[in-house]
């Protein structure tokens, strides 16, 4: 173990002395005589070399010795590559559920980047448009698909509801779904990081966009809450929600939603049109007791910006998050400042 | 939201301004005259002003505003001390499981510092010496526990060996265990995450000691492995064990490492006086076939150091581990390369 380290800093000061010699020769050369080492040889070789290819050759020393640290992990038999999740079961890969509606270029371009992670079992698209898709969407998505083997699957809803998002889904093999909207794009490094953390917790909602309930002083004398956006979670670090756009979630929570959730709460999400994903945290809160768990990692956003950018839509959400918390008789989400990283990026220990 | 961000930006330009303002009216003093607005009546006392009193005035406006800045979120509702684990409920507390061998003087330290921690259920000291503790031990150590209202209570093993470290505890009133040695000392908050993490992953083994299972090349035909240090996992990032000297794991598991583990395994332990922690890894392991999670955070060290720092200590350790491998049939760890981090300690997104 410590050995390994020695080769580390080996390797590092071998290159400086290299580098420090061939300077050196340069000074000598003019005292050379009688018989000659192979490093006296050497060093009269330098010495004779024109400035360029003395940087040259320096330039080309210090590369190999940065290739060389940087391979020093899998020499010794460390190896970065180590699959991080096991894939080939489905228990270790999982379905992409896209949440689409009339961005049919957006639609393209996030199956094809999905179906390219390595751990997808499945891309399943939920359609909520009274026309089914037509004949040339879908062979476009079938051939983005096949090429990474992955197969691509329409879910039809023929009514625009949010809770169709939420629909159990025949036929899934995998026990991990991840939602996200139509406009979305996250790498697939940082999708398996995020994968890899909801198996050590796969009850709990693993994903990238954090939002927060706070507390605040109640008029009527009942528990009051206001909807915390991405500025508040910025500044304090805390969180108690994992929006469903960018999420890792059961797929029993699909089932738990759709046959369970109070209808209440169904009926305000469709006729409202908005916090179905409040109502997922809501209930896994509910279900698990605990917070659910962020993971840091770019969200690239490819479409314009949804119903988060309109005017009221903070108030809107603290409205919904205010009625679920009546219907539910309690407040069931949990607050942490958790946030899942890779930990190779991180230098201090 | 965003006008959270405006107050905010505000405060620091507004302080600003008032500073340059103060400089500014020093230079007009002198051509004061005619009609003066209070503003130029401010300057004016401002110019009179001496250096040594300006430079005052501005530091406490500096101060000021830092103040300002830092209670912003909580003026506006943010609650930085908002509880990150619900206190109260058993479910939301825990045990710690102190292993301990002749060291009292350690042992008084420990168990203060973690009766002390607020979400601390009961200490456990689990005593594997043929005398049980002396009446002045067990007088001191309820004396510092009951200062914090928690209760401690002593494990009594008469034959000293490395398993009674997770014989199952009766009277045991929470779901979550923290194993820790006598010599370890871990700041409370950072307890509190690592439990926070633990309660949105209750199958997993969650704490601050990761070591790794590196793949080599067999000689045998059969798939072997090498022992991976703290060394491998900081160049690395990557990880697939948690120590138990520092660590949250269900308390059922307790009772499957007691009763369901190989008992050649258990011989194996007993005999080699070493590797306890890495059978139970390998047991958390094989029932969530997922990895364990690593929470960052100091640790401090108060004793001197443990066996890892004898010679030969990791090839013992592979060893243990390849006889694991043998005895499971197939090596049921899983790597990550995923840490959990506090996020109010991140600045970037």
């Amino acid at each position: 173990m410590h050995q390994e380290g020695a080769v580390r800093n080996g390797m590092g000061s071998n290159a400086a002395n290299v580098s420090f010699a061939s300077l050196a020769s340069f000074k000598d050369k003019a005292g050379m005589k009688g018989q000659r080492s192979t490093l006296q040889r050497w060093r009269f070789a330098c010495g004779n070399m024109s400035y360029r290819v003395k940087l040259l050759t320096g330039c080309v020393v210090v590369l190999l010795a940065l290739y060389c640290t940087s391979r020093a992990a899998s020499i010794i038999g460390w190896d970065d590559q180590y699959p991080e999740v096991r894939s080939g079961s489905p228990r270790h890969r999982y379905t992409v559920l896209i949440n689409t509606w009339k961005r049919y270029e957006l639609l393209k371009k996030t199956v094809a980047h999905y179906s390219s992670c390595s751990n997808v079992d499945a891309v399943n698209v939920i359609w909520s448009e009274p026309q089914p898709p037509t004949k040339e969407l879908h062979s476009k998505l079938t051939e983005v698909t096949e090429r990474n083997q992955v197969e691509v699957r329409f879910n039809i809803n023929k009514v625009d509801e949010l809770n169709n998002r939420f629909k159990p889904i025949a036929g899934i093999r995998t026990d991990a779904v991840f939602s996200v909207d139509d406009d979305l794009v996250i790498p697939c490094p940082t999708m398996d990081l995020a994968f890899s953390v909801w198996l050590s917790a796969p009850r709990s909602m693993v994903g990238f966009v954090p939002r927060m309930h706070w507390p605040k002083q109640s008029k009527h004398g009942r528990e009051e809450y206001t909807y915390g956006g991405w500025w508040s979670v910025w500044w304090t670090g805390t969180y108690s929600m994992i929006l469903t756009k960018a999420s890792f979630l059961h797929k029993d929570y699909l089932d738990l939603y759709t046959n369970t959730m109070p209808s209440s709460i169904l009926n305000f999400v469709k006729h409202e049109r908005n916090c179905e994903d409040i109502a997922m945290s809501f209930l896994v809160a509910n279900v698990t007791n605990a917070s659910p768990l962020w993971v840091k990692g770019e969200v690239h956003e490819i479409g314009s910006t949804g119903i988060s950018s309109l005017s009221g839509h903070t108030q809107h959400r603290t409205d919904c998050m205010n009625y679920f918390v009546e219907i539910f008789g309690h407040m069931p989400l949990v607050s942490t400042r958790v946030k899942a990283t890779d930990a190779s990026e991180i230098w201090f220990w």
